[in-house]
């Protein structure tokens, strides 16, 4: 990070497998709804990869020079005048896309699907990698003492996770297949325990990250997928689910959108079971059960983001220590190294890396 | 039908491609819960021409011999000693598949669900196109005075159309979108109206089904997808919502089983959409929307014939005639005609069959 | 109205007793989500009657001279830059109350219980007997052409009555008794019917108010229940209700506040009932009867006004004619009138009062 | 217990304030569902104690000689031809009210309400209080290895609980204040903490009762409410719940059956929230608070016994350890003795009074 003199260094991705950092004005507080935030830790994000590599993410391009980052957690520095609830010095979770108070859907409760969102570090908006950043007083969610900010950028994800499971309305009752063991699969297996299902399974072709989610009470069965057919599957979740009330799970959860995944996922389910979909893959999908969906009566739904009270609910899930998230971060990098740890990222040798500062 | 001289001739279908009529013995009415009903009027079926021409529906096989028929409406002749709602001489609605009232399912309010369910004219169970059929009081419902028997007989496919109605719990405030314009697609189309669309859109290849359907007001639009393509749809359903509260329906059902239809009736929702899968086609679904569904939020369901009320409710709107159905029957046969309907159906020139009698 | 001098004559309530003209300023259109109405024609409602004889209404005291009003349609005479979906000229049900768009509440669907709120004649916001009235662009919603501005000003009560049945999601299938029929009583029962209740019993003590339900389509039984006990009730309910799926109504609404109403109501339901107050009476209502609720697992909830799309909903019944709600303006007076029409309503001859203009 | 000679050994009500022992048949197994059941544990239930004093509870009254009990769990000694799910030897927690399999209730899922509900030890139906019993094989619920047989006597009252938690959806992210701290009370609130919630305040008028669900983990938190305000109160719940997101309990429930307990927890509540009536009172109770109810959206249901897996839910509960329900047993009587244990239940100082046996 080679002289940065201005009030506000920002991480800029210039075009495809270009970083620099830039030296920006720091941001304005005009909005009295708004707090000034000094950000203090990033995760790094598959979909900031993505911009680095492709230069899009999903429908998504980059067209001109982008601040990268969205998983951020920071102090605020200072707040607007209608401001009542967060004070200078209070350790915050940013929640990264601001949509539209005027949108319909906004009005019903679902701002995550507002046309109007401003997410960061999604084209055209600069994202959180920066010294100062704003957000409106209610899409920061204060941390209780005991929670880093380390694990205040982790709020992210683990909202993913939380609305997924909220999409489906998994409870204590009900139990789960979860295909996927990258951030947010293992992320979604947690919430999935930490909201009262008994029996967690886990899908992956790693050992590893299989072993790694049970080391950390992330899942309480694994299996690995790798080269085996449904069958072998439904043997092992027969094996788990004998005594149960339902016999298979009652809830599905496919994180990496590849369809030979969300086939067995669904296929697996109960009678009158429910799935939500979570992994981005390609636009359409083939070989998609729909047999299995009316014979069971299952219920397939979709994820996007997050929205009412979901930052809400991962920040109590941290508080109430339901979910233990620090050992996802298996790499840190200081804001000087942002470029470093892009590269590094490349390697898919991490869980989680963190980018802390800028100082 | 030569030389029926026993009291319950059957239509019976030997093996694939031969019906004859048996003389079978006149069941005995032993369960004090049950009824014997003098069956009227049957609607012949798909899955009925299925069995004919193939000896299979879906995973099911004719192995041995089996009465035929499934769409019935009778008259009741005898009452078992438990029986409080019904007398000799009601004129029923037959609800043809008994679950186990010992299930998980059936205990559950799903007895659709049952895997011990007792299905008419699905191996290895005999269907109801004979002389007397025996069910259980409460799966009979009592027709009013001005249902005809042959409306009774409807209520089967007009149940189907209920229950899917119901899983994706339409109603005003809703609009539709739905494909496939043969026996249960309009009467799908006919429920949603029913319950509360405004605006229902029917699509199908032919325009002589599609003139049908808003004629008998089963549907409010209709669009003829033959050659066109998603934009061509999106056109039309963009110009009929255009000044609706969601610009785009709010629920969708595909009765035609089409991957393609599918695909279309999924990625026309409107946001936090509601889709159910009513048509059977192959187990496996190429080209599913799965990116719209999580765009929007999507639900997508399954639906698996009828449970507990859609034959009440499908009586109901006969009741109040929310709905005509009689326009549906194109096409009369007497029950010692049987053969011969059966031989008809494969033009594929009726909307439906009804077979009388046996007298 | 003596001397009205300026642009934006008003109806002011000066204290208990005492209402006058005043000659206020044009308000300006300085938000660019905003428009500007031209009045035309208000509902008087009883809450207005009870500031102008009591100067409270509930927990609401006036306190400073306010302008009375709130049931009102207009026309459009101005449009704020970031208006998108109304222009000048169109006709509009204007929705009263306006929440904050940064409260929980609004942010969750449920604007209705924003803390904030402003609403129309409630102390100490001004009400909407006026020539010139701003509003948010979504809290408008556009008249279709057959609908009369009379009408568009019953939008208000009649989306108290969207709201309530939407609160037990009244629906085909289901059945409703409702207590009360002042306007909101009737135009409870009338939403229920149009969202398709076969059985609507309204229940009131003056026969005049049964038979205009029935005449115009709002109620389909009546029962006077002046000096009738609760079995009396029961026989008649059981008589209409004998052929039923449940034998019971499914829903109930009280429209009166009386608890002697509430008791009624909520016994005659059928079990796992679901029952919702709409009628405010004192704070806390002797005689409820908690056993019925228990023994039938009853749902019972409060109504508090109207929120997210219930005034789209009220419009779109006028605009599909499910309901007729004209009959229901039994008297007129002219904006120049409008001491009159408080003073004529004291007398509680008439069911609905309209005030026109101003001109 | 003088001179027991028979098999089948019963507590025998005979009249008011008189219990004998019966020599009775043993039942003999002849429904093929069935299994019979040697009884190891029933817990004294309050009903029974009424019973025993005054001849009635609720709209119940013995009228002629009636075994009693109902809190039971046993050993299977012999199955039916038709069970699958059983063997001789299982451990189970038995449900004592059995439902008829026609019913419409049952086939809603609320074969609670059923009205052909045989229950143990309610007129004229005999109770549990003997050496065999029987079932059918879905009533009873099979106890893991580590959960004991008094726990399984316990799962009757958890089922209240689990019923009622479940009627009003509690989970994480809800807060919920529970008065009384009877055994249903505590169990209500143990099953909340169970299901997610991070708050649960317990009211009670006890001190000792207060501290002993504090001291086995079923209460975060509790108020002694005797001669306390509701503003008293509402000091002590807004403390607890001050950096909560709704700033009040998200739930309630009323498990003493007192309308000042009723009224107090109804208006603790947070906007739209649900409440639930468990604990019986007078068939109408005074001072319900409605303006609370409809101010702030509120849900008011009442709960009636269990229903569809309640049972397997109380009965994972144990198995999961999410609840510790042991010490709630704090005296122990064998069934020579039963008659003791019902005098010493009168003193009102035990909380959960077990019977064991017969041997």
């Amino acid at each position: 990070m080679p002289s940065i003199t201005n009030n506000n260094p920002c991480v800029v991705l210039q075009k495809v497998g270009s970083i620099t950092y830039e030296d920006r004005p720091v941001p304005e507080l005009t909005d009295p709804h708004y707090v000034k935030i000094a950000i203090k830790q990033t995760g790094l994000c598959g979909s900031d990869l993505h911009y680095y590599e492709t230069g899009c993410c999903g429908s998504f391009k980059v067209e001109k020079p982008m601040v990268l980052g969205h998983e951020s957690s920071g102090e605020i520095v200072e707040v607007g005048s209608a401001v009542t609830s967060l004070k200078v010095g209070d350790r915050v979770a940013c929640e990264p896309g601001i949509p539209s108070r005027y949108s319909q859907e906004y009005k019903s409760g679902n701002y995550n699907l507002c046309p109007h969102m401003a997410f960061a570090a999604t084209p055209p908006y600069d994202g959180t990698l920066c010294r100062y950043y704003l957000l409106p007083e209610d899409f920061c969610v204060k941390l209780p003492d005991h929670v880093s900010l380390e694990e205040g950028a982790l709020v992210e994800p683990l909202a993913v996770g939380v609305h997924a499971n909220r999409l489906i309305d998994v409870k204590f009752g009900d139990s789960i297949i979860v295909f996927g063991a990258g951030p947010v699969g293992l992320l979604c297996a947690g919430v999935a325990k930490a909201f009262g299902c008994d029996k967690v399974l886990l899908v992956d072709i790693i050992d590893e990250k299989l072993a790694f989610a049970v080391e950390h009470g992330l899942a309480s069965h694994t299996f690995n997928s790798r080269g085996q057919k449904f069958d072998d599957l439904m043997e092992k979740v027969k094996s788990i689910w004998k005594d149960s009330e339902h016999g298979l799970p009652t809830c599905g959860i496919d994180a990496t959108g590849n369809q030979t995944c969300t086939n067995m996922c669904i296929r697996a389910l109960a009678k009158k079971g429910r799935f939500v979909q979570v992994g981005m893959g390609p636009d359409n999908m083939d070989n998609f059960p729909i047999a299995a969906v009316m014979e069971k009566e299952l219920t397939v739904k979709g994820s996007f983001r997050y929205s009412v009270n979901d930052y809400n609910y991962a920040v109590q899930l941290l508080k109430e220590r339901k979910l233990n998230v620090k050992p996802l971060v298996t790499h840190r990098f200081k804001f000087s190294e942002a470029i470093e740890a892009y590269e590094f990222s490349k390697k898919g040798q991490s869980i989680k890396i963190m980018i802390s500062g800028p100082e």
